[in-house]
């Protein structure tokens, strides 16, 4: 894409203003469209160092109302000091619906940078840039729209400008090491953005602007940031489609072949859960020295027994490395974002522990059932959330999903005694009961959940919980389980 | 305080466990009322290292649904890495209304450790102290119910728990050098730990634990918390009465004195404007590299002109460098926490601009008039603003305070002409005639917040704009002055 790559003609100056001045005011009329229209936009700006991507961004912005955009320029962190997945401070740089965030630079950046300074693998490279690509489709088919321009400019156009500015006395503290460094190394990340716009090119297209002419760059950036908005104004906004990747998943029963008979006897009960609560405080040290990331996720009928399961587990784990977080109806400020955004900003920092008490489960349950997405949204869902786990489990997150089942009968009595208990009057809500009449269609949707999602890198577990004790053991028991094979494994990875 | 301490007698275990059963039994039953009641709580432990906070705090929240906590456990970071003021973690970790957090340890380590450390002066130091006695009044004021508690081991007990963990391989790393400093400057730490406890016991108490008794501890501090809710269910929400402490202040005029005719030709304001944006363009370089925080504030009548000025102010400024923070109704997840959450959580990093298009002032004006708040509230806001304002001068930060002044007939011109003009109609609603029809009430809330709040820290300008164009240009030269006095200033701070 560099290679083709062929200069700017010079234009007039005054004509180039003139036509500048028109697409600003354009662009100011379509913000309040924007907001009506409620669409999403992304700018994305990479580009050489002192190509001139802050000032292009001060130009782009110059005109539109603060209100309906941010700015955001996330560094690029050294490997070793990152404590979330890399598309982590993008991800939580979308905008809401009707807004506009521009980067100053990006996930390109991040990667290319990455993988030149030796941080990262060319395995690991190339997993990121399917990350990347899968990102932006996700975006792309909740309906945000997407510009990524990339700010161009040759290796000796590079050294005048990088010269200018570290001869400056008021200027020179600009110029960075990294600078340096990328200029020295020119060649090696021309080819390698080069191969990074052309394996990310399918869904978001990218435009090369030359950035050796400044006025010709903001004129053409401002002109296809007016028409992406016009073309998304028209067209509404982009509903993508569902589709069918292949996972390697795990067999999963469907709910009503689950024996519910099972039970535990009191006494086995608090053997077992004082041995396996002792074994999770010690693995909680170990993965936290290790820096996993360990990520829970719970969801289940009603009256399951979901909060005094997660309670058990909570307990033995030290309070500074874990966080349970309740899910409850998205906030304005959430659901006015892509459905994953309220989770991608709760992830774990490495070597935590995080608890999700309902998940982003609820996009093919409760979203689906109650017409809160559209069809294509959570049909969509399946394989979205399954590429969002691959994420986290490539980040090396240990990833567990446990569907905590009660049968209907069992549920009534919970609910009754709730009911009838004072004290516990406030867990139940006609909502409760209201779920409890589409037990049938839920139990649909579970089952095409659990056989969609379940892959081998993030598996469903069914826990019988009409007997909450043997749920709870059978719950750690896993758990444990789980953390001593990632703490082995990662023994290994550090061998090998 | 430490010095009077007397140890804990040894208690019957059996018993100690019966007396934890029941308080925990009784927390659980209170969740639910504090939810009720919006009344949120801060529980702060603080204490020795190996005193056992983290398993103080386990004790406390084993049986509370993770609905209602969190755990924050902020890390004293130094100095030189520090980007914003000191309480600002702990602002941040505010809970909402109806909801627990806990912070192990929190701004007393902070403080205590820095000084020790001799990363701030003892002048400072006393600064945080008074910082952090406003910090807890304006919490308590705003009806946040604190509970202070200190976890107390004596020397010998501390390098007991200290070896046993270092010998131990598999909680060895869990003994920092941080730690094994604090054991060696034990009766240092004691006597600003004292001091500090002493100098920050009148407004919310401090209760020292015997941390050598851990289940007295865990029954002692659960039946802290306990009463301590009982007392907040039991009296309401504290609403904390006005009360004036003495700023210096900048006298100012009544907005009916200002001269509104002022005005610039055309000529005279492209050529200010130049040389203005030029020279802040400049400024915001140095003031970047000296790390110096820049907060401006926007107020003014409806169409007095601030998008527009702040437009202008903006222009010249480094995308990567600012930020503009409109502010509008707050959101749930704000107007549930103290009103200055908001604002605490937007400042801007050190060497960093943010602009706030309205800012905290509305709690004296919309809230006032509109009634969003009792009188009580908006009365105690003058004095709780000039702290907030005091603590962020005393960091370090340049804040400048406009207020966007037009007279009524103007308003009125603005108004029908944004009605007439088919692009700019979304920015007149019905709110704004409704508060044209408020013109007076404002007018008298307005000068008594310029009367009470134009510190010598942090003042007021009030900036004639029925010539937008003389305001902008009045505005930017108030900007450039103040900052490049700063940067003179910060220079001689450097060389004193």
């Amino acid at each position: 894409m560099l290679k083709n790559f062929t200069k700017r003609k010079k234009e007039d100056k005054e004509a180039l203003s003139a036509e500048i001045k028109a697409l600003r005011a354009e662009l100011m009329g379509q913000q309040q469209k924007l907001m009506s229209a409620k669409l999403p936009v992304i700018v994305l700006i990479e580009g050489w160092a002192a190509a001139g991507k802050g000032s292009l961004i001060k130009e782009l912005i110059s005109e539109i109302d603060p209100r309906f955009y941010r700015v955001e320029s996330p560094v690029v962190q050294h490997e070793s000091e990152e404590r979330y997945p890399f598309l982590y401070p993008y991800f939580k740089a979308i905008p809401v619906n009707g807004k506009i965030t521009f980067l100053d630079s990006g996930w390109m950046e991040n990667v290319v940078r990455k993988y030149l300074r030796h941080e990262i693998t060319k395995d690991e490279y190339r997993r990121r840039l399917r990350q990347v690509y899968e990102f932006e489709r996700q975006l792309r088919d909740s309906g945000y729209l997407i510009l990524k321009i990339f700010l161009h400019i040759d290796k000796d156009e590079q050294f005048d400008r990088l010269r200018s500015l570290a001869e400056a006395p008021e200027t020179e503290w600009r110029v960075t090491e990294e600078d340096l460094w990328q200029h020295r190394e020119y060649k090696n990340f021309r080819e390698t953005y080069d191969e990074f716009m052309r394996k990310t090119n399918d869904t978001v297209q990218w435009h090369i602007l030359d950035g050796s002419r400044r006025k010709t760059a903001v004129r053409d950036a401002m002109n296809l940031l007016v028409s992406e908005i016009n073309f998304g104004l028209d067209s509404g906004k982009y509903k993508g489609k569902p589709f069918e990747e292949e996972f390697p998943l795990k067999k999963m029963p469907k709910l009503s072949e689950v024996d519910l008979s099972l039970s535990i006897d009191d006494e086995e009960y608090k053997a077992e859960l004082k041995r396996l609560q002792t074994r999770l405080s010690e693995l909680h040290n170990i993965i936290y020295r290790k820096k996993i990331p360990v990520i829970l996720c719970y969801e289940g009928w009603d009256a399951a027994g979901k909060g005094g399961n997660i309670r058990r587990v909570a307990y033995p784990l030290d309070p500074r490395g874990f966080d349970v977080h309740p899910i409850a109806s998205p906030l304005p400020h959430e659901s006015n974002r892509q459905y994953l955004w309220r989770f991608w900003t709760r992830l774990p920092k490495t070597g935590h522990i995080c608890i999700f008490d309902r998940t982003w489960y609820g996009r093919v349950m409760v979203e689906r059932l109650e017409g809160f997405c559209i069809e294509n949204d959570w049909k969509r869902a399946y394989n979205e959330i399954n590429e969002f786990e691959r994420m986290l489990t490539d980040w090396g997150a240990v990833v567990l999903k446990f569907w905590i089942h009660i049968d209907k009968d069992t549920q009534l009595a919970r609910f009754t005694e709730r009911q009838n208990t004072p004290e516990k009057q406030w867990k139940i809500t006609d909502e409760d009961w209201r779920n409890r009449e589409k037990w049938d269609q839920y139990e649909t949707a579970i089952d095409e959940m659990l056989q969609k999602t379940s892959t081998k890198n993030a598996p469903w577990y069914i826990i019988e919980s009409n007997d909450k004790k043997y749920a709870r053991i059978r719950t750690l028991k896993i758990i444990v389980k789980a953390l001593e094979k990632a703490c082995e494994d990662h023994f290994k990875q550090i061998m090998d």
